[in-house]
């Protein structure tokens, strides 16, 4: 059994001896100075000090792009059982030195045991709408600050007659006295049932927690026990424990969706930041998010594909007791992008969109309707032209979006 | 009196039309559309409009170089009083839109009174110390990681002797077996309290504050209890809003040194994440940073000189009724760096040393002296060189380190 934490980075430099980089990383960042301690006090420190695992250099394709994947071994007994102490300890000053990407982390057993990971997971959130080896789909509110509850309520009961099966808050409706979150979730969910007489189908409603910190989980509390059968969270804005906190609450019995709200900030550098697929997707999963939006390659906010498929196999992969997360690719989503979506992930994804509900012609409920239609052309392998033309609404969707492929 | 906080942008693009996308930021992110509201609608949802303040446009100096700063103006009504929401409105999903980095923040009256600041400041600090129009001198632990209670007395000790104002954790010593908060809290006062008989000096141990979230609080009371009359915090790993509330919070009543870890995740692209000043100065201002730790520019983890300006001044600007922040660049310093130092940021700053204080031939309490030497020597008007003629410890300092101007 290992019993290290393995951190990978990509670090560019034109000049550096890398593997003497690798060491002073390997010694700095444990147990701080090596070759010059007494042969006793090594014996002592050994457990405590980090090793290099690999050094691949590449070489530079141009001025300033010379650079070095390096992989460091961070024995367990060195840090708490915590993400803050983990991320601390492998990129805490050493994100400050130079120009160095925190790529992967790869936990040990022993620090994984400190996670239960999500409380549902995919597989718990499939059970709770009865929908297996089928995507889901989800809707976003479009505008909501300024509006009041009939208004939210209105939006709300339009999208839930699409048939989708997730609503989520927009990630910027604070807490505020027009739509204080316990009244939000009363309303919008009496609008669920009523929507379920005509769909048949169950949804959750993913509202979103906000506030201080501390308050957070009874805030969370007031929410479900006001109906709230799904959160909606900041979580690179609080902090991945936070998380990692409100999921092993036992009485936050509920899915969490992970919004990636501040996210651009640490992974689209190339040469800083945290990447994209442990930033959204592992971290996100260790920490408890049953569900993780992230940005999809489709749309106006974009991230690059391969990034992407990271992300997926971070939520996707076999790493019990973990369970697994949905990837929610998120922005720009119409339904002529379904095909696209499902060749990408399969069935394990949610399909998740705003304006490509909101904005279609005969407004917010064909909207759900033409993302289904999409949806069941897909799995049927029908194309969506073909299907669309016994499927009214997918057909104004497509003349307006078009279909990519 | 403006309703409003401002975020200053810096974004890159070859080709956009930075007047509308500024307009484009102004609506997405507070009422969601704009043009196609009915005129009554638009009334009632005037208060919650963004507007554009200013945009100005560079011309490229290379391809991918053509930028514009743009400012926008969020009404404090949508968001409420906390650092989580503020950074989500201004840059939650914008952040990846594309290349764009937060320069800076302008807070409403309003939003600023929902936030004491510092619970001490850096006049608190002067005054629990008795030492007014002098720079402090910080001193950081060498290697803990695998030490045991006596040697991290031994090291406290040695450090404090040297006649130092604060001794601050590594902020990679998490809660352990070996030497868990209280037991390092009890021995290190003790070896103050020895080493003030010979010193005559008071100094504050910053003691690194770490574990769950929830829990940060009442192990801040245990270390309290025990006699710490400060405290370390990894405020980015845990976002601001925890440090918000541990300053806030009345029981917790010893200053609070912010350690700037993960930072480099943020700052240091041009076109991505979150500006230095903003980041490290600002925002750790507001959420009560008593002081603020920073990569200086003088060393080996550096920070250009012009970014250390920015955050000097945002820790010491006047912005009644939040008390200033001690600044503490750091990483690097050597006894030969203080007339720079002082130059560079006056009176008010922390020394800070690590290396440059365990490091002195002479060892640890040596290096403490050299490091007042050094201090009393520019305070005075006299170069090291002739200082150290009389002063044998900042002599073997500048021996080895030289001196920097």
């Amino acid at each position: 059994m290992r019993h290290t934490c393995i951190a990978t980075y990509r670090c560019y430099d034109d000049k550096a001896d890398f593997q003497k980089k690798a060491l002073s990383i390997a010694v700095g960042l444990t147990v701080g100075s090596w070759t010059e301690l007494p042969e006793a006090k090594k014996a002592e420190m050994e457990k405590h000090l980090g090793q290099v695992v690999q050094v691949t250099e590449y070489s530079a394709s141009a001025p300033g792009e010379r650079y070095a994947d390096i992989q460091i071994a961070y024995p367990d007994i060195n840090f708490s059982r915590d993400i803050p102490a983990l991320l601390v300890t492998v990129f805490g000053k050493l994100s400050m030195d130079g120009k160095i990407k925190l790529l992967d982390l790869d936990f040990s057993e022993n620090f994984l045991s400190a996670f239960p990971g999500p409380q549902f997971g995919m597989k718990g959130i499939r059970e709770i709408l009865g929908i297996q080896e089928r995507p889901l789909l989800m809707s976003i509110f479009k505008s909501v600050i300024g509006h009041d509850l009939d208004a939210l309520r209105e939006q709300f009961y339009q999208q839930a007659l699409g048939g989708v099966d997730l609503i989520k808050d927009d990630e910027i409706l604070f807490e505020n006295p027009l739509t204080p979150i316990e009244k939000r979730v009363t309303v919008c969910m009496e609008a669920a049932s009523q929507a379920e007489q005509h769909t048949g189908k169950k949804l959750l409603y993913a509202v979103n927690l906000t506030g201080p910190t501390s308050k957070l989980a009874s805030q969370a509390r007031k929410a479900i026990d006001a109906g709230a059968n799904a959160l909606l969270f900041n979580v690179l804005a609080y902090g991945y424990d936070v998380l990692h906190e409100l999921s092993s609450d036992p009485t936050i019995n509920v899915p969490i969706a992970a919004h990636p709200a501040m996210a651009g900030a640490f992974y689209p550098s190339p040469h800083y930041g945290i990447a994209a697929p442990l930033l959204l997707g592992k971290l996100m999963r260790l920490a408890g998010a049953d569900l993780a939006l992230f940005p999809s390659p489709y749309g106006s906010v974009v991230m690059p594909k391969e990034e992407n498929m990271g992300i997926k196999d971070a939520l996707l992969r076999d790493l019990p007791p973990i369970r697994t997360s949905f990837p929610v690719p998120s922005a720009g989503i119409h339904p002529g992008l379904v095909p696209l979506i499902l060749r990408d992930f399969g069935q394990d994804v949610v399909v998740n969109a705003g304006g490509g509900v909101h904005g279609h012609p005969q407004g917010a409920a064909a909207g759900g309707r033409a993302f289904n239609q999409a949806i069941d052309a897909t799995l049927q392998g029908v194309s969506l032209q073909d299907y669309a033309t016994t499927h009214p609404e997918l057909k104004s969707a497509i003349d307006i979006w078009g279909v990519k492929s």
